[in-house]
């Protein structure tokens, strides 16, 4: 692991893939050869002054009046993110939320090809589902290795979340990206995210009810 | 609108339903009468100051020595999110991802009950998912009005988002969450949240390429 690597931080690494994304999308529409930190900040929905440190840590500073080359931005985080090859990824539990998963495009197009499917009710297992034969969770350990699994995908029920956690962690994953409405714990060394669908519609919610207008009570959270 | 609530900042909205998740997790296990803003700062994955501050937004600040009443804060924070009443959901696209979103049990429970289905597809046209029959995507302006509709998630293929956002916007629907891997404006009066399932794959690959070791050429991004 190099040193400048392992200097980037979090909240940085969580931004790469939106300037990433950014890029991507501007090099379909406009494809100039360079892009100020102002036009990025725009696409990406954060300030000018994040995204110059957070290209800083990877080593580019742009060019003053010119900005910075957008092929070598698209390298350099192409690299960063560990992107420049695949990382094939098993998703356990194949109700519906895993078969959107697998048959999700964005994934293969983006390096993580679904290379297994996992589930624990033995009636699934044989059943075709993106192309993959359902296996039996029981199997975990010998497709981790047998597939070279990066990364593993919860979208089972909440309650066999933590479960489905401790047996990825056991056959040797350790990335874990968890669907499941649950909260689950894995050892230090483990990466883990966490999806939780209704966030997103929570964060909603508080700007719908801001256009509803004032609300009864509002300023009895101010006495507290 | 009020004052105060208006000035909560976005980044803080966007952490007040991961606070609330913690709480409630919390809630469950121990049930404590109240919290520290450091065992909050754990469970959220922030630090305290962060916590604190955020909290301060909502008017509360705590007992020294005491920390925060939980179900004060289950309730302030419940109120602020407008999670106090339902928000209906209308989601657009019934493929598999559409359908695995209407049988994702996290919505309904917290408060989003989905309230149609529309698609494009007239061949999908009066399909039952989750108990509710598709309705076709021309019929939408009379489905918001009816139902109520507050939300509307996009879940088709990245080909048909934008036309999908521009036709929920038009049956005045003022919050969007996009699920398809495409971007898409609104106009600045709408609120739009995107959900890409690739960007959490993309932060795991970056920890787990650190995992694996050094690079060849990982000095490059310095030389820029």
């Amino acid at each position: 692991m190099s040193e400048r690597t392992r200097r980037i931080p979090e909240a940085t690494v969580a931004r790469l893939p939106v300037y990433l994304r950014s890029l991507l999308g501007l090099a379909e529409d406009d494809k100039a050869a360079t892009i100020s930190s102002e036009r990025l900040a725009e696409l990406a929905g954060v300030n000018a002054a994040k995204v110059r440190k957070d290209l800083s840590y990877l080593g580019s500073y742009g060019t003053r009046g010119v900005g910075y080359d957008v092929e070598y931005l698209l390298f350099q985080m192409s690299r960063e993110l560990g992107l420049t090859h695949d990382w094939p990824v098993v998703i356990v539990g194949v109700g519906n939320l895993g078969q959107a998963l697998a048959n999700y495009g964005g994934f293969t197009d983006r390096g993580f090809p679904i290379a297994a499917l996992v589930d624990a009710d033995p009636a699934k297992v044989g059943e075709m589902v993106h192309g993959i034969a359902v296996r039996h969770i029981d199997d975990l350990p010998a497709i981790a290795d047998g597939a070279g699994i990066a990364i593993g995908i919860i979208a089972t029920p909440a309650g066999a979340a933590q479960e489905v956690a401790d047996r990825l962690v056991a056959a040797g994953i350790t990335s874990i990206l968890n669907f499941a409405p649950a909260l689950v714990t894995v050892p230090a060394e483990t990466s883990l995210r966490k999806v939780d669908l209704a966030v997103e519609l929570q964060i909603l919610s508080f700007y719908q009810q801001q256009r509803a207008g004032p609300r009864a009570g509002v300023t009895v959270a101010r006495t507290s």
